[in-house]
C-alpha cells in the first residue's frame, strides 16, 4: 500500500465481491496488507503511543449496521487507517513502557501468517500431525534453553504444551492439582464436599491476578485462597517462612492445602519468590507447585539469569509467555508439567465424534486434553520460527539488549535527586517515583497519578503505575521490539520535563 | 516464493540474522509468505486431504534442539514444504468434509494478518479503545444479521464479546450462572457448600462434549449433569417433557437446577433443540437460558433458516462460531448475552497494575472481565472484514451454496439402495451409511468403520463418523471454503468406488 493516501479519508464504494478464497484474490489482496502493515510499522513512531479518543467515538465513525452488499478492500483500508489507528494504543512503539511488553517480530509475524493461512485445528493428532508433533519438539527445544529438568520434556511422562496466556497455564495447573488431590482424599474415605471446602491455595500478594481468578473459575473458596504479604523487606518476594507458617496454621485448622504458586518476576516489580526453598516446603506438604515466568522466563535463557529459576527441579508446573518478551506475536504461553496424565485427567472429555484410530491407540497426544477449549491454532510455528530465525544467540542478544537499556535509564534516575528507585531492577523493568516534596499529604501519591497522566496524554510515550507497599509507583518497562537506548533516554526527558511543568504549576 | 522448489527438500544454512522488526526485512520476508501460502492454496488438492504420516514422525526429521545461530527462512519454507505440509490434515481442502468446516477466507486472512500485525492487547479498553469498540460494534452487526433481540446488542445491559471457543462461550456462561445462583441463594440464608452441592445442569446427550467439559472446570458435581436423552423418534431434539420431568423429579429431590443448554445443530447430526418450549419451561424454573449454534449459527442469517432461533428470546446467552462456517478464520467464537453485569460479577479480579481512569469512571468496557483469559487479540477485525468484504448477500449466498451442495449428496445417496440417510438433514451435514448385510452381526459397525478409514486412508476425501441410537453413522459435512459440486461428486464416486471393493473382500 505504498502510497495509501492518509491525507484523505474519504471513501468510495469500490466493492467487487470477493471469492471466498480464490487464489489470485487471495495473493493480491494479502500482498496489499503486507505493504499496509509495513507502512504501519514505518510510521509507527508518528502516532501517539496511547490512543488519544474519548469512550464512544467509533460508534460515532462506523454504521449501525453491516453491508447488505461486498465492499472494497480500499474502503477497508482507508477506514482502518483513518478510524482505527487513531483508536490504537501501539504496544509496537519504541515508545511503548506500559506492563510488560508484547512482542511482535518479523519471525513472529511469518509464523502468525502462516498459521492463519494454513488454518488448520489441531485440536486431536490426527487433524493435523504436525501441529501435535511441532509444539511437543519445539516445547522440547525451548525447555531445553530453559534448562527445566528433563522431567518437563516429552521424553518421559512430562511435556510441554502451548496455552493462550498465563491466565489459562495457572487455571489447567490448578484444575489438575484439585482433580488429583480429591481422587486422592476420596480413596482415604472423606466425602468430596468436605474435601472441596477445605482445600486451600497459596500465592503471595505480589502474585498476577490470574491466580484469584483461577481460583475463582476451579471453585476453590475464596476464603481458602491465601494471598501472602511479600513486602520491601524481601524486595517483594514471598518469605519462604510466612509460607511456612500459613501452611502449619491451616493444616491445624483441618483445611487441605494443595497449591502453590511462586513468581518468577512478579508484575508490579519483577521480584521473585525463592522457589528452591519455597518448593522444598511445599513439597514437604504435597502441595502441586506451579511457578508463573510469564515475564522473566525469556531472560531465563540468558546463562546470567537462569539461576532464578533454580528450584525449578520442584515445580509440578511451570509457565512463561514467549508472547511476551521473546519476539512471538501474541499469544503463545507455554506450559510444561511433570506429569501430564493428571493434566488429562482432569480436562478429557470423550465424544463418539471424536474418536478415531491414533487416539484409541494412546499412540499419540492430544493436546485437546491438556486445555480448556476443543479447538486450538498452529501456534508452534511462531515458536519455531522465532527459534529457527533469530537463533538462541539472537534471542539472548535482544533480552540483554533490553536489560542494558533499563539498566542505563535506572542510572539516569538514581542521578536524578527528584526522583527515587522504589524496588530494585533485576531484569528490563525500573520502578521509580517523583519524591513527594515536604508537606505532601499523600506521600506522592497525586503527584506521581498527575506525572503519570499528563505524560501520557501527550502521546511521546506509554507508561503504567503500581502501588508497592502503599507507595504510587511509576513503573518503565523496557521490552517493545523497536526501542533503542534514544527511546529511553527521549522518554527520560519527556517525564523531567512534565515533573517540571507539574512542580511549577503548585 | 513463486519457483519454491517442491522437488528439492536440502537444505542450505542461508542464516542471516533478522532484526527484531525491521520494516524492509519485514516487508520482503512477509511478501514472500504471502506467495508460499498462496501457492499451497493453489496446490491444496494435489495432498492427501488427512495426513498419511506415522505418530512421531517429526521426531526423526527436526533436530533436538533450537539453533544456536539464526538460520534463513529459505530453510524453513523448505522445512514447511518438506516436513510440515505432509503432516497436515487439509481443512481448507475442498475434499475435507470431516467434523464441522473451519473457514479461511481471503478476508479472514487479511484480518487475521492485520490483527496479527498491529497485535495489539486490548484487555481494556485503554489499551486500545479500536480493539474493545470495535467488537461492540460488530458483535452488534453480527447480531443484527441473526435477527437476535434487541436485549442482546450493546444498546442496553447487553452485548456480544468473541470468545475463543465456544467451549469457552459455555463455560463463561456456567460460571455467570453459577455466580448468580449462589448470590441469590446465600441471601436466602443457605449455607454456601450445601448449595454448590444441589447446582443442576441439563442438556441432552446431543450436545457438544464442551457442555460437560464445562460443567467439570465450573466444579459442578458431574452427579448432577442431566444428560437428557434425545433419540430419532424427534429427530436428535431434546423432547420438552423429557427436560420437564427432570426439572420437576430434581426440585423434588431437593437439588437446584440452574442451567439449560440447548443446542441448535448439533454436533453429531445438526439436530435443532425446540429452544421455544425448553426456554419456557427454563424460565418458569428461573434457570439460566444458554443456545448453543456453534455451527448452525452462520445458516441463521438466511431468512429461511431463521426460524431455528425462534425461543432465542427467552435465552439468557446464545454463541455461534463464526470461524466455522462464515469464513472467519480461527478462532472467533461469537457469545452474546442478555446481562452483561452477571459476567463481569462472576470474571472480574481488580489490580493495582491494570487500573486506569476510563474503567475507573465506568465509561467504557473492559472485555477481560467477559472471559477467562486476561490478554486479548484483536480478533474483532477478521470479523468485521468478512461482514464487509462479502457483504451480507455474499455470506448468505456462501452458505446457500452449501446447503444445495449438501441437498445434492444426499440426493445421491437416497437413490443408492445399498446406503441409507440416517437423520435429517437440515443444513449443510449428511448423516448416512452402508447398508448392513443379511446377517451382519454388528449392524453394520464394521463395515461402515471399514469403509471409512480405506476412504480416509486413500486420501482423496477426509470424513468422520458419529453413533446416533447405536448406530455408526458416516458423516459428511460440507462447508469448505473451496468445495463446489464436483467434489461431492467425486466423494460420492471415491466412497462408491471403496465400498464396492470393501463388499467384493467378504
Amino acid at each position: 500500500m505504498a502510497g495509501l493516501a492518509r491525507a484523505s479519508c474519504e471513501r468510495e464504494a469500490t466493492g467487487s465481491g470477493l471469492k471466498p478464497l480464490d487464489v489470485d484474490e487471495f495473493r493480491a489482496t494479502a500482498h496489499r496488507m503486507v505493504d499496509f502493515i509495513a507502512d504501519y510499522y514505518r510510521d509507527i513512531e508518528t502516532f501517539p503511543v496511547r490512543s488519544q479518543v474519548k469512550p464512544g467515538y467509533l460508534k460515532q465513525l462506523l454504521p449501525e449496521t453491516a453491508p447488505e452488499d461486498p465492499e472494497g478492500l480500499d474502503d477497508v483500508l482507508t477506514d482502518v487507517q483513518c478510524n482505527i489507528i487513531p483508536g490504537l494504543t501501539h504496544w509496537q512503539s519504541p515508545n511503548f513502557f506500559a506492563y510488560f511488553p508484547s512482542n511482535s517480530s518479523t519471525a513472529g509475524f511469518l509464523g502468525e501468517m502462516l498459521s492463519g493461512g494454513l488454518n488448520v485445528n489441531g485440536f486431536s493428532w490426527i487433524n493435523s500431525p504436525a501441529a501435535t508433533e511441532l509444539e511437543v519438539i519445539v516445547l522440547d527445544w525451548l525447555g531445553k534453553l530453559l534448562k527445566l529438568p528433563e522431567e518437563f520434556l516429552s521424553s518421559g511422562e512430562g511435556g510441554g504444551v502451548i496455552q493462550g496466556t498465563a491466565s489459562e497455564a495457572v487455571l489447567v495447573s490448578i484444575l489438575a492439582a484439585k482433580n488429583h488431590v480429591l481422587e486422592m482424599s476420596l480413596k482415604k474415605g472423606l466425602s468430596k464436599w468436605s474435601i472441596l471446602s477445605t482445600l486451600t491455595v497459596y500465592t503471595s500478594d505480589q502474585a498476577h491476578s490470574s491466580v484469584e481468578k483461577a481460583c475463582t473459575i476451579a471453585g476453590i473458596d475464596p476464603q481458602n485462597l491465601r494471598v501472602l504479604p511479600a513486602n520491601g523487606s524481601t524486595n517483594y518476594a514471598l518469605p519462604p517462612e510466612i509460607f511456612s507458617k500459613a501452611l502449619a496454621d491451616d493444616v491445624a485448622a483441618g483445611l487441605l492445602p494443595f497449591f502453590l504458586c511462586a513468581t518468577v518476576g512478579t508484575t508490579s516489580s519483577t521480584a521473585v519468590d525463592p522457589i528452591l526453598a519455597l518448593g522444598t516446603i511445599a513439597k514437604e506438604y504435597g502441595l502441586w507447585f506451579h511457578v508463573d515466568a510469564a515475564y522473566a522466563g525469556s531472560a531465563c535463557i540468558c546463562p546470567e539469569y537462569r539461576h532464578h529459576l533454580d528450584g525449578v527441579e520442584l515445580a509440578d508446573s511451570f509457565s512463561m509467555n514467549a508472547h511476551k518478551w521473546l519476539l512471538t506475536n501474541f499469544e503463545c504461553a507455554a506450559l510444561w508439567v511433570k506429569n501430564s496424565n493428571l493434566l488429562v485427567t482432569a480436562l478429557s472429555t470423550q465424544a463418539e465424534y471424536l474418536r478415531n484410530k491414533a487416539s484409541e491407540m494412546r499412540m499419540v497426544v492430544d493436546f485437546k486434553d491438556w486445555q480448556i477449549p476443543l479447538g486450538r491454532r498452529f501456534r508452534s510455528l511462531k515458536l519455531w520460527m522465532i527459534l529457527r530465525l533469530y537463533g538462541a544467540s539472537g534471542l539472548r542478544a535482544y533480552i540483554r539488549n533490553h536489560i542494558e537499556i533499563a539498566k542505563h535509564l535506572e542510572d539516569l534516575i538514581r542521578a536524578d535527586d527528584r526522583f527515587e528507585i522504589l524496588a530494585p531492577r533485576t531484569f528490563a523493568l525500573v520502578c521509580f517515583r517523583l519524591k513527594p516534596l515536604v508537606g505532601d499529604l499523600d506521600n506522592g501519591y497525586r503527584s506521581n497519578a498527575e506525572l503519570q497522566e499528563a505524560v501520557n496524554s501527550s502521546g511521546s510515550i506509554f507508561f503504567t503505575h503500581t502501588v508497592l507497599s502503599g507507595v504510587y509507583t511509576l513503573r518503565i518497562a523496557v521490552g517493545a521490539p523497536l526501542t533503542e537506548m534514544r527511546h529511553v533516554d527521549k522518554a527520560w526527558e519527556v517525564i523531567k520535563e512534565h515533573a517540571e511543568s507539574l512542580q511549577l504549576k503548585r
